[in-house]
């Protein structure tokens, strides 16, 4: 059986056990099988993908071969831009037919990749819990009760139910993040700036990346490696240092910093906390030095995203439309979108001087140490329990994920085996703008380490192919 | 006769044909002679100022070798705090003692320099003609109906009429720039963050820096080499990088940026137009290429600072104050701030996104050259011009200077020259953040190669000092 996992693929077609053409016939039963899993928005039909997986298989050996990402089937949030097909960032009446491809998905597609479909999200990836959408909640392949994760939902759930090699998310605050944790699957949360973000519906122009989820992090580097690319269009666009961090390798010793014990917070799940104890033991085998570092500013930078005049960059993406089609939008994300009038320009200058005070004392702790490890989520909750308390639970969620943005930190999400219900959590490993690679190294190197199954293979029983029969 | 220069008053102490006490025994003569000129809001008591040269002048040839600012008179814009002492920001009913001493300040000092006075300003340092101001307008030594320049008026002022070998000022919008212009000095305004703001009221904190007045580039740039430090308490604050830009050397051939003809603004002065074409020609014999470039994207960073959100930076430094005693603030003053309570967050946010586009458009410019030179003012006004027409004609006299900050960029203004009615016209050379020595280095070649006097010796006949005759 073979995992729908980028590297195994590339090996496989490498060798000829399996064609393009396989893996999309299979991806498209699974996902019909799945109908009703409230992953997809919209799909490209199986024939639309199939013709595109028989149009690479039929290229020369070279030509294949030269396509880093070639037959890999993938997912594109559906708040980002393909050209032809609707975004409807999770809204309906928002919804409009894209003119261009986002840069970041088009070079995916030039590298031989195979768009799926767009994926269900929080409406305006405003969320963290994956429930705030019209088109229902992303089945979490794990337990249908509990949230999937967001606002990248159903991107985290169409890697973990093997239905795509790897997707396209967003991340302003976690949504590239909590929704790999609670799918047990790798969230890269890139380095602002590397992948473009002209021609998506923004949360926050500022603070917001397209992000990669995959099953393992070495498939997630490879997928950022090859849509990296400056672009023009894109003012927060920013291309890499030529003396980027050097990638980690097995053995080299690392520090890694943890909120202190007092500011650990696992919302009295003590599983949860277990489970981190776990992965720190794991560290340190690996030979990481644990470091504990003062929570509270971290705290401080969380607090200005939801809770202060920061909103307003939201306004600025979604708000005339909020406030033309008021009953168009999910009332939490019009309460929380529309919070932000209230607040003027000076309250906003503010926030901006507070932020770069804590930029700077937390550069500090950074120059210190190689990376900040931290649950992906502190702990995990039913659907009814989140729309029964939308805004704290929410929150909740974000207590270790939204400050990464502000403070321009990288960040991968990486399993950490399974609570004893069976729901998987995660850490997420987090270190400096740029240190991208290292930070996928060191997740691919403790992923190994933990030895958890990938994605849902092992509860769907379906995630893997047989090896094709055809070759050539 | 010798100069009261920064560096011909080193060399007069080294070989002790003068004394510190002798130096301040003139300054305090000369300043008393000059009362009236509106240049200083408070004075250091004489004796104080002759005790503290005295106390220099009895330490060991070693100890004063060892203070690179041994024996020079200063003086410190009155927004800048100095321990013990008032700071009015140019509004008595503002005025506080300041409890410490600003960084850039205290490092001028304990490098031996010695401080003569607060000096007047644009009140809250908004205003580019030094008219806005209830302590009398500071001034201009060679026409008194003739604006200063602003906001950093007495500063310039006390340069300019030999009452101080340098001035400490500010520069947001060109504070630091069109009042050296109109006084014949050099006016560096240093890469941002190099000098501490920590201790001064502030307009916009983001945008902001202390600034240098002397009479010759070198001399500014030597008083920055010693102030430039780190300040723990001003999260603005950076350090130079480990690899700045090389010092200018003469002869080194250089390329200069010069906006396109048909925007190149002198505002109906043809003297000046002439002038500025004067330095152009001096350039290009010094070996500069000329190149011309669209300036539309710098008119619409230079929009950003006072026709929209972001003065709401000054809103935030002084907004409760002019709310709570309106009366006690100029007019003009409180129009421009309050005029920032329109805004909302999202105004904010726009002008953020709107900025970030011309940094990164302007950012390509600047890697095609290696400065840009400007006019520091296209004209200069009466002071009852300004009186008449106080908000056009102040923006006028930013045309060429207010989108500087805004770039992260470093500027130096230097004489070029006098208007057929004996006003002097300098021009600004603009480079990229960290450029400072590279830039004085420029500025102080062109300045040789014009020729042109310095400060107003020439008028005012009393520049200079007869060497002391107490030798040691």
């Amino acid at each position: 059986m073979l995992e729908l996992d980028v590297h195994r693929l590339r090996c496989a077609y490498g060798d000829g056990s399996l064609t393009a053409s396989d893996v999309i016939a299979a991806v498209y039963d699974r996902l019909e099988a799945r109908d009703g899993d409230a992953v997809w928005i919209s799909v490209v039909p199986r024939h639309e993908a199939l013709a595109r997986a028989r149009e690479l298989d039929a290229r020369s050996r070279r030509d294949r071969d030269a396509l880093p990402l070639f037959g890999l089937p993938f997912s594109v949030k559906d708040c980002i831009d393909v050209a032809g097909m609707q975004t409807t960032a999770g809204c309906p009446d928002f919804a409009y037919t894209a003119g261009t491809t986002n840069l970041a998905v088009a070079r995916a597609l030039d590298a031989g990749a195979i768009l799926v479909g767009k994926t269900n999200l929080d409406q305006f990836a405003t969320g963290l819990a994956g429930v705030r959408t019209p088109y229902g909640v992303a089945r979490n392949p794990f337990d249908a009760d509990l949230i999937p994760g967001g606002s990248s939902s159903g991107a985290a759930v169409s890697v973990a139910s093997g239905q795509v090699a790897f997707a396209f998310g967003t991340d302003t605050g976690g949504s590239g993040r909590v929704p790999a944790g609670f799918n047990n699957i790798v969230g890269l949360k890139p380095t602002l700036g590397l992948l473009s973000r002209t021609g998506m519906t923004g949360a926050c122009r500022s603070l917001e990346t397209v992000s990669i989820f995959a099953r393992t992090a070495a498939s997630a580097l490879m997928v950022l490696d090859v849509c990296t690319a400056r672009d023009p269009d894109d003012a927060y666009g920013r291309s890499p240092p030529e003396s980027a961090t050097p990638e980690f390798r097995h053995g080299m010793p690392f520090t890694f910093a943890v909120p202190s014990q007092s500011q650990l917070q696992f919302f009295a799940n003590g599983d949860a906390e277990a489970l981190f104890d776990d992965a720190r033991r794991t560290l340190k085998h690996m030979g990481g030095m644990e470091v504990s570092v003062d929570y509270a500013p971290f705290l401080a930078v969380n607090d200005l995203l939801f809770n202060g005049p920061w909103v307003a960059e939201r306004l600025v993406s979604i708000g005339s439309f909020i406030r033309e089609r008021p009953h168009s939008v999910h009332p939490v994300t019009r309460e929380v979108i529309l919070g932000a009038e209230k607040y003027t320009a000076a309250d906003f200058a503010r926030a901006m001087y507070r932020l770069k005070e804590f930029q700077v004392r937390i550069a500090e702790v950074f120059d210190a140490i190689d990376v900040m490890v931290v649950p992906t989520a502190g702990t995990v909750y039913r659907i009814s329990e989140v729309e029964t308390d939308p805004i704290t639970l929410n929150a909740n969620l974000g207590y270790y994920t939204n400050f990464v943005n502000f403070l321009d930190l990288a960040a991968v999400a990486v399993p950490n085996g399974f609570l004893p219900g069976g729901l998987p959590m995660g850490i997420t490993i987090i270190g400096p703008a740029f240190s991208d690679a290292y930070l996928a190294g060191l997740a691919g190197a403790f992923h190994d380490r933990r030895g958890v199954p990938r994605g849902a293979a092992a509860l769907a029983g379906s995630a893997g192919f047989e090896p094709s029969t055809s070759r050539r």
